[in-house]
C-alpha cells in the first residue's frame, strides 16, 4: 500500500501545480515522482552511478539514501503510470521526526546550465542566505514536547534568515522548550545528543567534508542535507537516532578532476554553526571594524565587541 | 633610494593608464601606492585592522605580508606626493623568484559591491577559470635554471586554463625542465622541497585553511595567493625559502560572523591540486559517467577510466 507521507518539508518535494507527490510504502521505501524535464533522468544517472561506484567509501555512502532502482507506479495525481525513483524513506518512517532541509551551496548553478536557469538562480541566491552564508534552510519542521504540538514554518520564511536568526533556529532545532515561542530563548537541552557525540550530526557533517576535500567525481549542485531526528526518543534516554543525509540530485555535474569547492564551503559553513552551538552557545561575537580610521574617529565605538 | 620592482606578476599592480607603480627600496619594504576611489582606503582599514588585531594567531599572521603603516611619497609616475602603503617586500629583494599569483575564490565579487562591480565581476569569473576551479591564476613567472631564462607568459593565457593545464603550470613551478619547452614533460624535481615538507608551500596552505574554516572576521574577496620561491637555492641544496602570502585587500569585507566559505573552497581546490601533485604526479583521473544509462547504451565507453 503506498501513501502520501506527512513530513515533506522542502517545497520542491511537494505536489504543486498538479504534479504528483512522492509516495512512502511500510517498508520504509520512498517512491520519488520523475520529473518530465531531464531533471528526472539526471537524477536516476546520479544514484545509478554512485550506488555502484567503488570508489565511495562506506561511511561515507550511508549519508546518502539508498537507492532502489526506479519503478513505474501509478502516480500520485492519478495521472497513471509513471517511473518513479525507489529511494530508502528517510524521514516519514519515523513517528514524529524533527527534520531541517539545508540546501548547500553560496550558488546552487553551474556553467553547464541554460542561461535562463543561470539568471534565475543568481537571483534567487542573492535574495536568500545562499550568498552570504553559503546555504539556506529550505525547509523546516519541529515537533514540541507534547507530539502534538510540531512548528512548521513557511519555506519562504526561513530561506533568507540573517547568521544571528539561523543560529537562532539551529538552537530551537535541539531545544526543549517549545520553538514557536518568542518569549524564551532555546535551552540547547539536546544539543549535545543531537549534533554531538561520535555518531551525531556534527560528526556525520565532518566525514562529509573530508570526502568532499577530496572527491572530484560528483558536483552537487542545488543538493540539500536533511537533518532528521526524534526528539521523543532522546526524551526517554534512548540513543539519538540523529541522521544527516544528503538529497536531491537533479542538477548534480561531472567534477572532471575538480574539487566540488562550492559545496564544500557552503558546508564548511554549516559546520561552523553547529560546531559554535556545542562549543559556546552563550557566546558573544566580537567583531571587526574595517572603517577607514582616519575618516571615521567618530565612529570608533562601532568597534568594540558586541554581543549577538 | 626607491626604484620600480622587476618581479610583478599580476597584472593590476602594473602601471597602466597613467596609474603609478609600486616602488620598492633597499631596506625590503614594498610601497604601494593608494589607489583614488575607496579601495586605496579598505586596503588601509583592512591592513591597520589585521595588524592590530590580537586574535590572529602567529602561524596566520607570517602568511600576511608586514604592515609598516602609510607613508607620503613621490609617486612613480611623476604626479607628486600620494599616500602609499608600505609593506614588507615579498618578492623583489630575493634574485630570481620564481611567483605565481593565485586569485582565490569562485567568486570575486561580494554583495556590499555595487551593481556594475557584480556584472563585472560575475562576467570576468565565468570567463576565467575562477567559476570552474575556484580561482584562477592571476600572474606568473617562473626562472629556469639558467637564471637568464624567464618564463613569463601574458596574464591573459593562464587566467582560463583548464584542470589539466592548471595542473601542468602547478608542476611546470617546481620543474627543472625549462618551463617553456612544449616538447618536455615537467619533472617536478623540486616539488617536494617547495610544496611539501613541514614548512613548505603546502603546509602553509593547510594552516591558512585551518583558519579559515574558522575565523569569521574577514571576508577576502578578491584575494590573491602569492607562492614564491628561488630556483637557485634549491639547487644548491639550501633550504627552501618557499613561501604562500596572501595579498591584494582593497574588496575586504566584514564577516559579521559568517566563514569566508567563497575563499576557503577555493583555497581547498588549489590544495587539492597541489597535493596531487605530490602524492602522485603521474596519476591518471577517474571520470565517472553521468549518462542515463537507458538512454545511452552506444555511449558505455565514455564512462572507462581515461588517463589525463
Amino acid at each position: 500500500m503506498l501513501k502520501v507521507p506527512d513530513h515533506q518539508v522542502a517545497g520542491h518535494r511537494q505536489a504543486r501545480d498538479g504534479k504528483p507527490f512522492p509516495l512512502i510504502d511500510d517498508a520504509g521505501r520512498f517512491y520519488k515522482p520523475l520529473q518530465d524535464d531531464d531533471r528526472g533522468s539526471k537524477e536516476v544517472a546520479f544514484y545509478s552511478s554512485f550506488s555502484s561506484n567503488t570508489r565511495v567509501p562506506d561511511h561515507v555512502r550511508r549519508l546518502f539514501p539508498v537507492f532502489h532502482g526506479t519503478q513505474l507506479i501509478e502516480a500520485s495525481d492519478g495521472s497513471g503510470l509513471r517511473p518513479h525513483l525507489v529511494l530508502e524513506d528517510v524521514v516519514s518512517s519515523r513517528s514524529h521526526p524533527s527534520v531541517m532541509d539545508i540546501k548547500i551551496g553560496s550558488r546552487t548553478w553551474y556553467p553547464e546550465a541554460s542561461e535562463d536557469y543561470i539568471q534565475r538562480c543568481f537571483k534567487k541566491d542573492r535574495e536568500t542566505s545562499s550568498l552570504s552564508l553559503g546555504f539556506r534552510i529550505s525547509g523546516l519542521q519541529i515537533y514540541g514536547n507534547e507530539e502534538s504540538r510540531l512548528w512548521k514554518p513557511e519555506n519562504k520564511l526561513v530561506q533568507n534568515l540573517s547568521a544571528a536568526d539561523v543560529k537562532v533556529v539551529l538552537k530551537k532545532f535541539v531545544s526543549s522548550n517549545f520553538p514557536d515561542d518568542p518569549n524564551s530563548d532555546p535551552d540547547c537541552s539536546f544539543a549535545a545528543s543531537v549534533y554531538g557525540g561520535s555518531t551525531g550530526i556534527l560528526a556525520q557533517l565532518l566525514e562529509l567534508k573530508a570526502w568532499f576535500e577530496d572527491q572530484t567525481m560528483y558536483h552537487l549542485n542545488s543538493c540539500s542535507v536533511l537533518m532528521v531526528y526524534e526528539k521523543e526518543k532522546v526524551l526517554k534516554g534512548e540513543r539519538s537516532d540523529a541522521e544527516a543525509k544528503l538529497i536531491d540530485f537533479a542538477h548534480v555535474t561531472e567534477g572532471k578532476g575538480i574539487i566540488d569547492h562550492n559545496f564544500l564551503g557552503g558546508l564548511c559553513s554549516v559546520i561552523k554553526f553547529i560546531s559554535e552551538i556545542l562549543t559556546s552557545p552563550d557566546e558573544c561575537t566580537t567583531k571587526v571594524c574595517l572603517q577607514d580610521s582616519d575618516k571615521n574617529t567618530n565612529d570608533s565605538e562601532n568597534c568594540t565587541t558586541e554581543g549577538m
